[in-house]
């Protein structure tokens, strides 16, 4: 059910078996999923993740190309809520290892905020990331191209750059390197560094692929109808260009795992196994969070893989359910011996 | 665009990218992402696989519950067409490898069969399994039931056996194991084995969980608009259970493979790496064909990551597209020489 503010009392006492950090692609098919293995779960959802802001999704089975992120988003919070999953808008501050269980400390509300503790033997960080954008006076000026021209995933929308011309807006110079893949897409390239000067090496293998490259501050991306059509720089120049690919890092929401000890990371990417188990056995990371292609179609098999392994987890440990009727004198005797054998 | 018998010869010249053996979930969206990794790429489907015959898909992101995976697959392969994809309905007898290429062997049509031959860099088997089911004299019979209360997955079903009577049907001794898993969903479990003689232990782990066990042949199943009321077997009993769960293995779609020295099997399925591909670099394997979970959501993400690794694996041969006209006389020189340190 919907959690809120007003209705926290009603699973004070629960104990989740897993409790799903983020409400996004990942998190709900891993809630679903739970769900439908009968596993008590909750899903905290701070709002406005990475696919809350895709304004089309052209790459995932079924869906018609300008279905919005927002769109699936809700419709699977219904789909797991309807399966008998939790869900509750808030912000995971910490998760502290209490050995048998977590405890998860969560902010709830925006203005008067409550703090609340909820308690799960299993935790899937769901949480994902945030793509850096430039940082302009206007942010309302970023946020009318990024998203629509300007776009923050190669692999989703390099297809639709296809031999436009294109700036490349990095933060670092090891982020010009994505001009050499991006290059597949299209080869008119203008590479954006909004202020950072780069080093000969980068500027010459710029050159010999023909590629410009702007060290000067970013003061304005240029269009309408959120049609790109060009960048103005802080000097007055114009760089004209259609696209855009925004390459400048993303900020990953996993602050709240900083008590765990132990875990293994690869760079700032959590390091899981095939079934998505971090080096922690009871934390399950999903998606953007954890190494591999940051896809929605992966983080929702990612969710499928996390809840069937928690399922089997909880499953292994739990007394097995027999037909008690069914069972004669003979086999209740083999059964008390079997008990004898294993206590 | 859609290839038939009638327009084969628009396309006898092209040496695909990759030529996808199945047009499941899994096969589709690998179609889809190398169409938009502008990869030229055919799918190969024979018609009526298993996503075909779901009559619904309860845990897949964003759909309703009730949604056929038939409407899935037209909508996908018409996304796949748009984006540029080629799609053949026709069967693969063959695929050999001629060392650059694959020459794959497809037979197209009904009954007026023609055969075709087209070549690809690389192939992706996306065929998939089918379930064994019981095999009655009537089989309407048994497709009355089947994908309805009749399921062939607990993963995707066993929540909606919850409980219920159920029998479980079996053709090996060893299938009976899922009595022991299937148990977290319901207690109430019978087993039919349709004619084969279990060993003792079996009987006695059976006796134990108070789980009957019936090995006469099986004659009917009963109930009607496709909700289970029974199982009539041949010396009259009646099991009564309004659900039940197939468990007779699966035929693996992979014959046209068979020629292909070298490529590592666990039993039935395809090794793979975590792109997907198998112990051959040209060949890919997705969803049910390789190791791991039979899920909707474990096809379409492994379809991204073969489609993936397959550009990564294109680009990094390709020669990289450069800006000619920014192209300075300095940095030419500079790729002159590039050039002549590579070759």
């Amino acid at each position: 059910m919907k959690l809120s503010s007003k209705n926290l009392e009603t699973r004070q006492d629960t104990i989740y078996d897993a409790i799903v950090v983020g409400g996004g692609m990942g998190g709900l098919s891993a809630a679903i999923y739970l769900a439908r293995y009968n596993l008590k779960c909750l899903v905290v959802e701070k709002g406005k993740g990475r696919s809350f802001w895709m304004q089309d999704l052209r790459n995932y089975v079924g869906f018609d190309p300008d279905t919005p992120g927002r769109n699936i988003i809700q419709h699977a919070t219904q789909q797991a809520i309807s399966w008998g999953a939790d869900v509750l808008r808030g912000f995971v501050e910490e998760v502290t290892d209490e050995g048998e269980t977590f405890a998860v400390h969560i902010k709830v509300g925006k203005s008067d905020t409550t703090g609340v503790t909820f308690r799960s033997k299993y935790v899937i960080a769901a949480s994902g990331v945030i793509d850096v954008l430039p940082e302009l006076n206007n942010m309302k000026n970023v946020f009318d191209y990024a998203g629509y021209t300007l776009h923050v995933c190669m692999i989703c929308d390099g297809f639709d750059m296809w031999d436009q011309k294109a700036v490349l807006l990095v933060k670092t110079e090891a982020q010009i390197n994505a001009a050499f893949v991006l290059n597949w897409f299209t080869p008119y390239i203008s590479v954006l560094t909004n202020g950072l000067q780069v080093s000969d090496a980068m500027k010459q293998k710029l050159a010999e692929h023909g590629y410009p490259l702007y060290e000067q501050a970013i003061a304005e991306f240029l269009g309408k109808n959120h049609q790109l059509s060009g960048v103005r720089l802080a000097d007055g120049t114009i760089v004209k260009a259609t696209t855009g690919l925004v390459n400048m890092g993303s900020i990953y929401h996993n602050k709240y795992l900083k008590s765990i000890a132990g875990l293994e990371y690869d760079g700032e990417n959590l390091v899981t196994n095939n079934m998505c188990q971090t080096s922690h056995p009871r934390i399950f990371a999903l998606g953007d969070l954890k190494q591999g292609l940051n896809q929605v179609s992966i983080a929702v098999a990612d969710g499928t893989l996390a809840a069937t392994q928690i399922w089997r987890n909880i499953r292994r440990e739990s007394a097995p359910r027999k037909w008690q009727e069914n069972i004669t004198e003979a086999s209740k005797d083999s059964q008390a011996k079997d008990v004898e054998l294993k206590t």
